[in-house]
This record gives structure tokens, sequence and C-alpha cells, in this order.
């Protein structure tokens, strides 16, 4: 289709064209997008895009924003009715983690691909630092400690909390952990976030001091 | 370049391809990869590689098995000198996991991107069990446990392990921690590891059960 749908107003050009990113990125990857693509796959001119987004990484990063704000949401509804400092509140923020992780495998992937993205997109930033602040803030509460990126322990207790639901939810969007999950899977899925990060950060009163 | 490059003796030909493969991941990921590609960069006529690989999937999995080999070895060379069921064999797999993925960022990807493999590649699916191997069995000494996909704990103990050393290898090389790591990165990613692991897999006799 090379001519424009003129019948699109100019905010909902913008939406077609981040839904049409949307599903040539789960459909391809991002490493075979480009903007000629998503012109075709959203029925506009090639030259349409242009008109909202200054190049692909300007596109991708605003999709990343979108993902980072979905991301804070599925982290605070899973968190609503738990109580800050204790296990299950980080329980459920990894929970949320996972649960954005797996309904939106590709744009998981797509938040975490820097060399994609623009660094000093506005909305980006403020949508990642947002869907951080409450499992950060969790951590915090849970170690008692008023700035969890000030001291060395929690710093490595923040990096610990990440890096175990980030890979666990890498590992298990890829399929490794198929083999283990019973027919329920969703119910694995739950049951293992919960010993996972039971077993790492265990209530105040039981944990011991970091080495 | 069109016509084949005849020079090539018939296993240099199979290596040169696998070589050109590597280079094309490292430059443009796995899913703008494609036969003809790879042929362009060996230099060789798009209709090489069929001589070799019966499909891209078939090259794909050679590469990751390639890959799982060397994974294999550096996790081994960092644990040499470590007693088994000690934290210190742990922190050690851990340090070999993370240094392969640093060295090899866009092979540490393909291995797992298992919708682009053959999982029936027996050089691919050997090298794997090879490479882990010895961090499960450093997990069954440490936890006591035999087998440790046996029973629940353990189970949840190797995918704590694994999570946590793939999230934090998988977050470092996007440069998730770019910001922390001061001017000494190698001993930051050295640190930190150590901290990580010992703080998740503490010596048995400090150990609390699984909950």
């Amino acid at each position: 289709m090379n001519t424009e749908a003129r019948s699109y107003h100019h905010g909902d050009l913008r939406a077609a064209l981040l839904q049409a990113a949307q599903a040539e990125l789960a459909e391809k990857g991002v490493e075979a997008l480009t903007l000629r693509g998503i012109a075709r796959r959203a029925g506009v001119s090639h030259a349409a895009p242009a008109n909202h987004f200054s190049s692909l990484a300007a596109l991708l990063s605003e999709l990343a924003a979108i993902a980072f704000e979905r991301l804070a949401t599925a982290i605070r509804s899973e968190c609503a009715d738990e109580t800050p400092g204790t296990t299950a509140h980080l329980i459920a923020c990894a929970q949320g983690y996972v649960a954005f992780a797996r309904a939106n495998p590709a744009l998981f992937r797509l938040m975490f691909r820097h060399e994609r993205l623009d660094p000093m997109h506005a909305r980006a930033v403020n949508a990642a630092r947002d869907a951080f602040a409450l499992p950060v803030t969790a951590v915090a509460a849970l170690t008692g400690d008023t700035d969890p990126m000030d001291s060395p322990a929690p710093q490595a207790a923040v990096i610990a909390l990440w890096s175990l639901t980030h890979g666990f939810a890498e590992l298990l969007i890829q399929g490794q952990f198929d083999h283990l999950t019973g027919d329920d899977r969703d119910a694995w899925v739950h049951a293992t976030i919960h010993r996972l990060i039971a077993r790492s950060f265990p209530e105040a009163e039981e944990r011991k001091p970091d080495a």
C-alpha cells in the first residue's frame, strides 16, 4: 500500500503506528523492525511515521515507555493488598514483574534492549523509574534501610531481587521450565516465584546480615 | 561475490561459515540472520551453506553447541580450585557463567533462543547438559541432596541459582549496572557476583531449611 490512508486523524495515526509496531515486534523481533515495515503494516505511506516519530529509536522508546507503564501497573496491582516490609510484599512485586513478562514477552525484551532505545526519552525514563520505585521501596522496607542504593548491602539486595526475578522471567518465557511446570502452569509459576523470593528474602527477624 | 571460493576445503568451508555466522550474529542479531547473508559474508555462493547445514536452525544449533561447550569450559576453569559443597564453589560457577556472557554476548543470547534452534541437535543437547552438570552438582553438594531435581526444595535452589546468575549476566551485558560499576568494572562484577551468591547460598551450617 503506497497511498496514505487519509482517514486517520493525527492522533489515530500515531496510535495505529504504535499498534503496528507492537505487532511487528511480536512477530519478527526487534532486529527486523523498520519504520517502513511498520508503515506498511499500518497501511500508510512509508513517509507517514516521520510525522510522529523522528526515528525508529524514538518509536521504540515510546513503545518501551508504554511497556514500563504497564509493568508499573502490573506490579502495583499485585502489591495492593500486601504490607510494606514483609516478604509477601516482595513476592507480590516479583509476581507482577513475571506476570507482565509472560503477558508481553516481545515488549519485555524490547524494554531491556538499551542499544535500540533513546536513553533520553522522557516518558520512558519516567515510566521505568516509576515501575522500579515500588520494588526498591519494598526491599528498603524489608532490609530496614532508608536508601537501598546507599550502602553496599542493600544495593546487593536490590540487584539480587532484580536479577533473580528478571532471570526467572526471562528463562520462563524462553520455555526453559516447560518440562517442570506440569498441567497447571500458572499455579507452578506462582508457587515457584513464592519459593524463590521467600528463600532469598526471608522475613527481617529470620535474616542474617549480608556477608 | 557470486562465485564460490573454490579454495576452501570441505571442513574449512564449514568452519568459515560458522565464523561468518558468529560475526553476523554479533553485528546484526539473531533475527536478521539468513543463510544467504552468512554465505555472502564468508565470500561463497548462496548455495554453499546447503552442503554443510540443512537449514539456518541447523547452523545456529551448531553455533549454540559451540557456545555451550565454551560455557562449560568457562565454568570448569573457574571452579577448578574450589571444593565441592562450599559456597565458594557456587560462586566460582556463577563467575564462569557471567564471564562467558560478558565475553560472548551475542552467543549467550543465541543459546537461549529456543525457537531459533533445533531442539534435537545432538551436539547442542549434550553440550548444554555438560555445561549445567557442574553447577547442578555444586548445588546438590551444598544442599546435601543427592539429586537436586528430586525434591521440591533443591529444585527451587537450582532454579534460584540459575535465575539469579542468568538475570545478573543478562542485565549486566545490557548495561543496566554501568552507572554502578565505577572505574574497575571487572572488580565490581567479580565482587558483586560474590556477594549475590553468598547472600543467597550461605554455607550449609548457616543455612535455614527452605520455606
